[in-house]
């Protein structure tokens, strides 16, 4: 069965691509919010929502995990793929032809290094997002402005690559989260796989020192590894927290359900965002 | 003494919002980014530099941490500021006569409900950040142009605030701190004033399970309240961590001396960022 993906922004943005790694036999769905992604897949007018949730260089997408909280998705697969931007422009355009640079302000920061060094007399124009500067390039067809976007998106508009891995930190990756509605499978993972994760959000029922650390102790008492802990203050509510926890192994372990329950003894509130097959890094 | 305060952005970004309040009798020194206001402070071209670190809907600025590790400057102080959004445009001018709004895509994705209810048929143009685009309008001196920025900003380049609050979610606020050379005093905080913060980030020497449990134990035994704890992968050594935690009470205090001894001897690394009075929520 082909899937129909939602994601957030144009065809061959970097969810698209992430879309593509986790279902290689997808339809792309593309909406402009990430509200409308979730409101999509609750509807049922998609069957999964790819969206970024942390980066490493930008950290936790907070707004994805508060529409997490909102709507009862759950998270499928995951997949962490690395951010490299291409300098795109018409084929066989030099790079001394290009006069104007367009791209999202976020990889134009990224990428100021290379500007600086390569085209320091170049127009930075900024855009709305990355693939939609590349589709902009190649609907302009003036060979004297380039988009930096992944190499993928500029494939996808005719465009070449002029300058590939721009970005002055390399270590730069995003994890990506499938959604779909709730009762649906987790997403069988590719090639070998052995562990899994589980993703949750709680808060403690007072915010006395020793309550994070006793929360952590249903984890660690049973020896279940911790992937992820970050605590989120409420806005509005000076000293209380959400914690966002992955946790390695499945609900469908023992010892995960009674880490879980127990955690529910003494937290004043547990969600369960989903068990699913841990994901690779794709560079 | 008048502080020179460095900031990335223009005239009447929220990092200078944010350096006025920390520092009401300073003279602004813009950077094209954080990297410069870090190197700004460190070779003494400016006494202070105020950055951004965390976001209520965005997370985590990892990319401002790693310049902390990266640099020897010290945290003196904090403010959370929230992030509200106006819609600016010449004097005089009326919503209806409005054809086109600038900003950064963030602040235009943040007012998309207010701009598809209010301004459904504007020309939507992405800008490099949101008081530049403020500057844009005021420079054009075009008044079917509009820009979405702070009323500060607006005030800054003779706009007048159209509309205020337009932002969809009202819980946006960003965290500040303000950094200064080794050596240099904690700010003295504005008002009456009791409590203190310390920023570590650590590694463990292992990722057992249970490593972040022992580490917090060196806190949870001495009382000590955590306001931030957040896991950070370490791109490239899977399965190892850094670890940012901010804690109640100041360096000066024995407790928390005695803990980051403690927590010195089981981990692989520790480095103390600063201790500094727990600052104010700026609405």
């Amino acid at each position: 069965m082909t899937l129909r993906i939602a994601f957030q922004g144009e065809i061959g943005a970097f969810s698209e691509e992430a879309a593509r790694i986790l279902f290689p036999e997808h339809e792309p769905r593309p909406y402009p919010s990430f509200e409308a992604v979730f409101d999509a897949v609750h509807h049922g007018q998609a069957d999964r929502g790819v969206v970024p949730i942390e980066n490493s260089l930008h950290g936790s997408v907070h707004s994805n995990y508060d529409l997490l909280e909102e709507h009862e998705l759950r998270i499928t697969a995951e997949v962490s793929l690395r951010i490299r931007h291409s300098l795109l422009a018409l084929p066989d355009v030099r790079l001394n032809q290009i006069r104007k640079v367009k791209s999202h302000p976020q990889a134009l920061g990224q990428c100021r290094h290379f500007l600086r060094e390569q085209l320091p007399d170049v127009e930075i124009v900024p855009a709305y997002d990355t693939a939609g500067a590349a589709r902009d390039v190649a609907d302009a067809a003036d060979p004297s402005v380039a988009a930096i976007a992944s190499s993928r998106a500029g494939g996808e508009y005719g465009l070449a690559t002029i300058a590939e891995g721009i970005e002055s930190n390399h270590q730069n990756y995003t994890r990506f989260l499938a959604l779909a509605a709730p009762g649906t499978m987790p997403d069988p993972p590719s090639g070998t796989h052995s562990s899994w994760k589980t993703s949750i959000v709680y808060a403690m029922k007072n915010n006395v020192p020793g309550a994070l650390f006793k929360s952590l102790a249903v984890f660690a008492l049973r020896d279940i590894d911790l992937y992820k802990i970050e605590s989120r203050p409420l806005v509005g509510s000076p000293g209380e927290y959400l914690f966002y926890l992955d946790l390695g192994g499945s609900e469908q372990q023992e010892g995960v359900t009674n880490a879980v329950g127990h955690l529910k003894e003494i937290a004043a509130y547990v969600k369960v965002l989903g068990s699913y097959p841990s994901g690779g890094v794709v560079d």
